[in-house]
C-alpha cells in the first residue's frame, strides 16, 4: 500500500483545489499550490491551503482546473514529473473527456487515474474553500485500462485523507451515472426555468414550492455548466434523446381522453424513479414520517420548536420550510423515523404547537 | 356587498372540501357536506367540517370533486339550486375545462364563478383536512364573461373567510399561469425522474441534493396528475412544444465546440428564469444571504443551533439540510437578511459552531 506522504501539488486553486489543500494541510501534508491566476494562488496560500513554492518534487499531483483544460494539464503534469514518477489525478466532474484529451497529448498514462470528489457549493473561488468540504462525501475513483494499481491506491489515500468515502467505477459508468443524476436534472431544471423568463408576473404570483424546487439548480453559473455538460455530451445525448421520445409521447397523449392510461404510465414512471433517489446518508431511501408544524414568522420560534422536538427524543432527519407566498405564518415539515413520531406529536401538542401529521 | 351567511354546501369531502368546511365551521357558518362516497362524508362530519343533513337551502355551493367531474357537478348544482338562486363555485386547479363542460351541460352560468384555492398537501382525503390550510395562501378567482358581480363578491368572501389572499384573473390567464408554474414543472420533474427507473444503483449512489430537488414532486399521485394535466392540455401543449424546441437546440449544440455560446445562452435563460420565482411571502425574490453551519447528526443539535441563531437576533428566512450520502455530520444552510448576517456569524462562531459564509 502506498502511503500518502506528500508533497501534494495542487494545480488550480478554486473551491475544490483549495479545499483539498486545506484538508491535507490539517493533516500536516506539505501542499504546493499552482495557479495561472496568481491572485487565486496567493489567496489559497493566505488561508492556509499550502505554499506557492515547495522545493521537493511532488509524490502526487491533483489537477483541479476548469473542465475544458483538465486533459491538457494532466498531460503537462505527467511530462513535468516524468523524472520523479509522481502519480497524477484530477478532480473533474466528467472523466472520459479528460482521459481522451490526455491520451491524445501524451504517451504513457499509467501514472494517471481520474477521480471525482462529489462535493461542491454554489460558491466559487479559493475563499469558498473549506477543510471539511469532503467530510463524508462520495469521492469516485475511475481507473482506466492502463492505470497503475499503485496510482489507484494513492488516490484512494488522498480521498480518505480528505474525509471522503470512495467508490470505484469505470470511467464510462461514472460518466453515465453523473449524466443521469446530475447533468440531466440540471438541463431539465434549466429548460423548465427558461419558460419563466418571459412569463407575466401575474403567472409567477401563482408559484408554489414545486416550481421553486424544480428550478433551483438552474440558477447555477451558465458558463461552468456549459463546460460540464459539453464534456459529457455523449452520455447526455443518449439521455436527452430518451427524454425527447417521452416528451413526444406526452404531447401525443395530452388532452386525448383515450390516452389517459398512456399519460398515467409516463407519470407513473416518474413516480417510480423519484422514490429511487437515495435520501440521507446514502441509504436507499429511509422510510420517514413527516409532521407539519405551524410557526409564527418571527425570531426564536424555530429555536423553541427544535428545543421541544429534541426533548421528545426525536432526531429530525430532514426539514423543509413552506414558503407559500403571503403566509403570515410559516409551516415547517419535520421528517423523523416512524418510531419517534408519536412521542414527537404528543410533546409538541402539549407545548401548544399546531401539529398535523 | 354580499355577506357570507351560509349555509355553504360543499360537494366533495377530500382534502380541499373538508378543509374549507373546517375553516367555515370555525366561524360558525353552517356547512352541508355532500359526497358520493358516504364514508368520506361521514369522516368529514366526524372531524367537524359540517353536517351531512342541513334543512336550509344553501347560499353558496362549493364543488371540490376530482378534476374530471367538476364541470358536470357545477351544472347539476346550478340546476338543483335554480329555485333558491344560490351562487356556485368550484375549487379545481384548472379553470377553462370546468367552465366549458358546464356551459355545454346547462344554460345560464351567471350564478357560477370559478376559483382555485392554491394550497394542498401530498396527503389526500378528509382526514388530511385542516381549518388553517388556506391561511395566507393565494386563492385565485376567475370570473367569466357572464359571471354575476355578486357571485364574484361572495366567492371572495369565502376565500377571505378561509384566511386566503385573493387574486382575480381571467380563466385563460389562470390556466396559462398554472401551466407554467405548476403543471410544466411537474411534467419536467416526471421526465427527469423517469430516466432513473432503470438506472443501476451504482449511478444512484452518485446522487446529490440537485436531483433530489428536481425529482421530488414527480412522486405525486400519477392518476390525479393525469386528470390535472389533461384538463389543462391546451396551455400545456404550447409550453411543451416550446420545451421541445429548446431540447432540439440543446441536442444540436451539445458537444459541438463552436456551439458553446448557444449552450450558454440556453443555460443562461434558465438561470434568468430561476431567479424570477418568488421566494417567501410572495415578494419578488428577497435578497438573502446564506450561511453554512456543520452540525453533528444527533438529537438536540438543531435546537441548540436555532437557540443560538435566535439570540443573535437574526430571523431565519429559509433553511435547508444537506444530505450528502454518507456524511456523518449534517450541514444546515441558513438564509437571513443581509443586515443580520454579521451578528449571526459572530454569535454562532463564539458558541463553537463551524460556520461558513
Amino acid at each position: 500500500m502506498s502511503e500518502l506522504r506528500g508533497p501534494v501539488r495542487i494545480v488550480g486553486t478554486g473551491l475544490i483545489g483549495t479545499s483539498i489543500g486545506l484538508a491535507l494541510a490539517r493533516l500536516g501534508v506539505v501542499v504546493e499550490l499552482v495557479d495561472g491566476n496568481a491572485d487565486n494562488a496567493l489567496m489559497a496560500e493566505r488561508i492556509g491551503a499550502g505554499s506557492r513554492s515547495v522545493e521537493l518534487e511532488p509524490q502526487l499531483v491533483v489537477v483541479a482546473v476548469p473542465p475544458d483544460h483538465v486533459g491538457a494539464v494532466i498531460a503537462r503534469q505527467l511530462e513535468q514529473t516524468a523524472g520523479s514518477g509522481a502519480i497524477v489525478t484530477d478532480a473533474a466532474s466528467v472523466k472520459s473527456k479528460p482521459l481522451a484529451d490526455a491520451r491524445r497529448l501524451t504517451g504513457d498514462l499509467s501514472r494517471y487515474v481520474g477521480s471525482h470528489p462529489m462535493a461542491g457549493s454554489e460558491r466559487n473561488g479559493p475563499l469558498a474553500g473549506r477543510a471539511d468540504l469532503f467530510d463524508g462525501a462520495t469521492w469516485a475513483i475511475t481507473p482506466h485500462e492502463t492505470s497503475d494499481p499503485e496510482a489507484v491506491d494513492l488516490v484512494r489515500r488522498l480521498a480518505e485523507a480528505a474525509g471522503a468515502r470512495t467508490v470505484e467505477m469505470s470511467v464510462e459508468d461514472h460518466d453515465l451515472g453523473v449524466a443521469r443524476v446530475s447533468h440531466l436534472p440540471h438541463l431539465m431544471s434549466a429548460l423548465a426555468a427558461g419558460t419563466l423568463t418571459d412569463a407575466p408576473s401575474s403567472h409567477l404570483q401563482l408559484s408554489g414550492q414545486g416550481v421553486r424546487d424544480v428550478t433551483r439548480i438552474a440558477a447555477g453559473d451558465p458558463k461552468l455548466w456549459t463546460q460540464i455538460v459539453s464534456a459529457n455530451s455523449t452520455a447526455l445525448t443518449g439521455l436527452l434523446e430518451q427524454i425527447r421520445g417521452e416528451l413526444d409521447r406526452l404531447l401525443v397523449a395530452l388532452g386525448k381522453e383515450e390516452a389517459a392510461d398512456e399519460l398515467t404510465a409516463i407519470l407513473g414512471q416518474g413516480a417510480s424513479g423519484a422514490v429511487r433517489v437515495p435520501g440521507k446518508h446514502g441509504t436507499p431511501h429511509i422510510e420517514l414520517v413527516t409532521v407539519l408544524v405551524t410557526i409564527p414568522d418571527r425570531p426564536g420560534q424555530l429555536a423553541r420548536l427544535f428545543a421541544d422536538a429534541a426533548e421528545s427524543g426525536a432526531n429530525v432527519e430532514d426539514l423543509r420550510i413552506d414558503h407559500s407566498p403571503g403566509r403570515p405564518a410559516g409551516e415547517v415539515e419535520l421528517a423523523v423515523k416512524p418510531a419517534s413520531v408519536d412521542q414527537l406529536v404528543t410533546v409538541l401538542t402539549d407545548r401548544g404547537w399546531t401539529v398535523h401529521r
